[in-house]
């Protein structure tokens, strides 16, 4: 019985929420994994431990497969390219992947689309810091344009700090002026290769130390205008890179007296801690999604069912095991959907999440941070 | 990192879709099939190929799980009723699951607990046919006692027809009178082992040639009276049994000018094919609360989310490999939510569901049945 085969380059818990729509889609998947006890390895039986930056690991991945794609960007673009040329899809392509890689190359295509961005230089040396600051305002963020990941990567440096990180004329920094939001938003679409194009309604993101913790759908008291045009910004960047698979296009919101402001903060293309809330909120989640693009498949519904929907990430958990705490879960929250990731605990690691949908927003977010509050065995008296 | 493993007897569809709810609650599925290539063996990674009447998988697969459940009912009782014996738990227990195994225990039972069925009696006799069948009027059903499934194992028979089954007076058949039903109802109960028990709404089934082909989930049109009485007739056999797990309850519904009338005709111990609309409509689905169930974890919430679903079986497919259909299905049906099971295709073969849920139940029947005639290679010129 000949099945769709997607290669899924990584071992995380992306990988493994996308087994829960292959399955439903009879999509047979192959996952590079870091290790046989990953969350993937877990719940994929054809796991391979392999490093994603193996060529011949990835090539043997992408012979089995009708198409490679990815839960991380971490890939050597290079070995993609040779890939492709050699006629193994790979979705999303290294010339759109590079964008979701490099964080200068994905400033300079930005510019170059008229995408909204906060104003930004490149970095060589602590004079180019200096000199940017004194241009755009202290303090500025300074990035590692490549291998930085919920808040790694980052810094805000104020006038006469030092950077944390290596300045190098050959291997420069990001710099960016600091955004003086009063909120985070993303929006998550998702293109096929010929051009189809799908949205979800545009959420908020609430971080904590540079880690998204809260999501609410659809971001709160947004003028339609600006719902629009964080629409348009998630249409214009996915057309204009070429992406295929779903891409997350994370804003910052600078709301004044005198009308919103929308500056594009960061992009991954794969699926995205921002769209966990589609599993249980709309009609096809982004994992599904991510598969019937990278397939070559029409793209599924993505209307919200519920008026609103909140997810919350379990960062951490003060119990060895948080499933131990689904007597109390379950018994509070019986509407909650709780998704574990079959991972150890480690401080602060994403362990898991947790989307409650309903009518309130305010009663479906206090819902949600309770039940974070019982997995992280953070009990009220 | 310890988890909850759940053992399951079988390697069907139905602990396929339990694997997709085990991976979010980050339960550990191990199953025993059929055969290494069975629907659940391309899902779930700890697969063990054994026969489901083998006291010794049976007994290695209870030592490594928490609870022993099951995916159909062909398991031997005195099995399992030693591995309980020596300490193991096994949800449903044999002395409730005896009921879903051998239709005149079930029929005795029920009698015992007052819930209304057609009127029925044992043969080992052809005279005890006829007998019967002038006693409540022809035709009469016959049913094998054990081992039926999908309409295998049940005859109609009329005066002066043979009974296709061996008549025996060490094992009877069962007789019933034959219903002059209007339509089929089913509800589905989920009852932890302490008696916490929920219900979903009532679904009205469609058979076709023994098989459920369409579910509707309300069962529209039934009167306030005799859903509660629907529901009330699945809590008392839950209760009554005391089942562990999600009970099925397939009733006949008779609709006279003088009121309706209900009589029950089939249970099932497992998550069951009218309970597919569960995956995609409510809030719990039938898998994720049968794991929860037989955990002994507090139950989900089963509200509908919508105000109807409709659920079609794919049985059988002119098509080599239905998923060969998806760009026509994805195209013309966005919002339906496709279920295929990994099984070669064969004439009237279980192959895969299709669930729609929406606000009008008229329009969700015809895409629904759209949806079946693409998927099986049936399309309109």
């Amino acid at each position: 019985m000949p099945q769709r085969t997607v290669a899924v380059v990584g071992g995380g818990q992306l990988a493994r929420m996308m087994q829960q729509a292959a399955v439903g889609l009879q999509v047979r998947l192959i996952a590079l994994v870091e290790s046989p006890e990953s969350a993937t390895a877990q719940v994929v039986p054809d796991s391979r431990v392999g490093r994603a930056d193996d060529a011949e690991a990835l090539a043997a991945l992408a012979h089995e497969a009708d198409v490679l794609t990815f839960e991380h960007e971490h890939v050597p673009n290079a070995t993609l390219a040779a890939l492709r040329a050699e006629g193994h899809p790979v979705e999303p392509g290294p010339e759109a992947l590079v964008h979701a890689q490099d964080k200068v190359v994905m400033r300079e295509r930005l510019a170059e689309l008229g995408v909204p961005c906060p104003r930004w230089a490149v970095a060589r040396s602590a004079e180019d810091v200096t000199r940017f600051g004194e241009a755009v305002g202290w303090p500025v963020v300074v990035k590692t344009p490549r291998g930085g990941y919920d808040g790694k990567g980052v810094a805000v440096v104020d006038r006469d700090e030092t950077v944390p990180f290596p300045l190098d004329a050959e291997q420069p920094l990001l710099l960016e002026e600091h955004v003086p939001f009063t909120r985070e938003l993303a929006v998550l679409v998702a293109r096929r290769p010929g051009g189809e194009l799908r949205t979800w309604p545009v959420v908020e993101t609430i971080q904590r130390g540079g880690v998204c913790a809260e999501v609410v759908s659809p971001a709160p008291g947004l003028s339609p205008t600006t719902m629009r045009q964080a629409e348009g910004v998630g249409r214009l960047v996915a057309e204009g890179l070429g992406v295929t698979g779903v891409l997350a296009v994370e804003m910052f919101l600078v709301e004044t007296p005198g009308g919103d402001r929308l500056l594009v903060n960061e992009l991954a293309m794969r699926p995205h801690n921002s769209g966990h809330v589609t599993i249980d909120a709309h009609t096809t989640s982004q994992f599904e999604q991510h598969l019937r693009a990278v397939l070559d498949l029409p793209l599924g519904d993505t209307t919200q069912r519920e008026p609103w929907a909140v997810m919350a990430n379990l960062l951490g958990s003060e119990l060895e095991e948080p499933s131990d705490a689904y007597p109390t879960l379950m018994t509070e929250l019986p509407h909650a959907k709780v998704h574990l990731y079959g991972k150890e605990v480690r401080p602060g690691r994403k362990l898991g999440h947790v989307t409650i949908v309903g009518d309130d927003v305010d009663t479906l977010r206090v819902q949600a941070a309770r039940a974070i509050e019982i997995l992280s065995g953070r009990r009220r008296a």
